[in-house]
């Protein structure tokens, strides 16, 4: 099959590699339908996280069970599957807790598990699903063409934003703020209009984005960063700030936006994988503005959100603003570094 | 009338100044009956924050009404009441929202406020409030001598540990950490028990710390610290930590100590004025535990508070282990700052 290798920085190959087979009882192997480049993909495309060896990447697919092994009960052959951005048992203490990124027996794609066997990178024709029935989620039936895209944010980007929305806690009628633009940042907002935001503040200085982020719900767009920032929030918002900061960016510049951003009492979901280092704790004591959040468990919210993206209650696949055949793979990784993409997706 | 007076670090005095009268109308004057000596106030004591000139000090205080202003409308000369750490209208927007000390219009004991005029320090015979209706709270009758040192804790340390409690999301059947055994870590195990966790862990070093705990409901007590504190934590819970940890004491340590301590998910609640700076966000995103805290909104708790202290539900005056007629304040600073007293009132 084929299977897409980051070489070296900017350097990324569609490649042939050797099909995946069954290695556990609670394997399966899925025929890819539909991946797609993740933001955070483009740390070790930039070299920005070093490559040592060529090695397969991309962590976000939806695709068509083709074999299970003798231990996996829920799902069969011909079954349509979201594939979360790591895998999991779905039953370890962890799991049961609903943090899956914490699962004792889990691990993410493209680099070698606790079985010992390389889980297979995303972008590519073929992966072979380690614990297959706690990672895998089927749809009710088969899929239209339209629904993929929706579909396949569900790995990712969706669950994620709704992550920052859930560690904020977002309720019904609250304030928010979404620091970020990015895939993450605009479904962050759609997810906190799911749970009832009464308002809901998208800061953003792309129109492209800001647009996806009005349909997505966005009550009000702050193109402002920094002081000119906060004050702009802070005139929307009353004088005093957000209930509920959605922070999906990751660097010192937007937490430090996030928290001043937050009314005394507020609370900042983070999704942004941290890159800037260090909380300062008595801004936070202050002003009583909590910080929660982190690696998404995507696999504890996928029954919840997938119900509302199959009856097209919410159409989250927006964000992909460029679609390409998987062989063109390397174009996809360009445009989303030159910032041309939002998000990209892959057809197979 | 006489008041303390911190002249200097560990030169502190009981000295004649001017009785109070109202300054405004919405001012009350109330004759102390008992307050106490904070673990906060051992920072000026200490010399660790500075002492330019003399100042009045003390920040906690149970007392009589003996006169109100023109537009104080909730109170009458007679009334016992509590006072909160900080005094607050109780109206404004942060107030409303639970975040009394971000009162627009509130401040602290012992400094000019915003009406320009001296908010007495509590260890002394009288004090001017500023803010009546908004501050004080009533008790429902005259309180027994018994009942005092219990009505005492609502001032500070028992809505403190329960802010800890609350901010870190305690809810009935968890399990529960609680870092530091000072008057406020032991009320956040009354707290936390309180509010129905399952099993609390306190850790302590000293035997009459670890007796009170114990007497709050402390399910384990862990006497070591750093690592080998963090695995005895662990082998108590299962393996992974606690659902809440309670950060009562605010340094670099007892912040590591407590995020070590939550189990993925977790949740940390911080009051410890903090004393040690940063937060690693990298280490609380990899394993989801959020942090939260902050002064604490005393005022928001109290009416709830007081119910269950005034029927003898919970009996927080515990942590009092040594009380003083307030012309011996001194010695009472003294035998904080040895650690020979976990908490000291002054009678008046």
């Amino acid at each position: 099959m084929r299977a897409t290798l980051l070489h070296a920085p900017r350097d990324i190959r569609l490649e042939n590699v050797p099909d995946p087979e069954l290695r556990t009882d609670t394997d399966a192997i899925v025929r890819v339908v539909a991946s797609c480049i993740c933001g955070s993909d483009l740390w070790p495309y930039r070299g920005i996280t070093p490559t040592a060896s060529p090695r397969r990447i991309g962590h976000e697919f939806v695709g068509v069970v083709e074999q299970v092994g003798s231990e996996v009960s829920t799902l069969r052959p011909g079954d349509f599957v979201i594939a979360p951005f790591g895998y999991s048992d779905n039953t370890c203490v962890n799991c049961r807790n609903g943090v899956h990124p914490s699962c004792e027996h889990g691990g993410f794609w493209g680099s070698e598990g606790q079985d010992g066997h390389l889980a297979d990178g995303c972008q590519g024709e073929t992966v072979r699903v380690p614990l297959a029935d706690g990672t895998l989620v089927a749809t009710p039936g088969e899929p239209t063409q339209e629904l993929i895209p929706h579909l396949l944010t569900l790995s990712d980007v969706f669950p994620t934003g709704h992550h920052a929305a859930v560690s904020a806690g977002v309720t019904a009628g609250s304030t928010v703020v979404v620091v970020g633009d990015g895939a993450v940042g605009l479904s962050a907002v759609l997810a906190a209009k799911r749970l009832g935001a009464a308002t809901v503040i998208a800061m953003s200085r792309h129109e492209s984005r800001q647009n996806i982020a009005r349909s997505f719900g966005a009550d009000e767009i702050v193109a402002e960063r920094g002081k000119e920032g906060v004050s702009a929030v802070l005139e929307v918002l009353g004088g005093i700030g957000a209930d509920h900061v959605l922070e999906c960016v990751g660097t010192a510049e937007s937490m430090a936006q996030a928290l001043r951003s937050a009314r005394p009492g507020g609370r900042v979901g983070t999704v942004g994988a941290p890159n800037g280092g260090q909380l300062d704790l008595a801004t936070m004591f202050r002003r009583n503005v909590g910080v929660a959040g982190g690696v998404a468990p995507v696999r504890h919210y996928l029954p919840e959100l997938l119900r509302d993206v199959w009856d097209g209650t919410v159409t989250p696949g927006e964000v992909f603003d460029q679609t390409l055949p998987l062989d063109q793979v390397a174009d996809g990784y360009q445009a989303m570094d030159e910032r041309k993409a939002v998000k990209t997706m892959l057809t197979v």
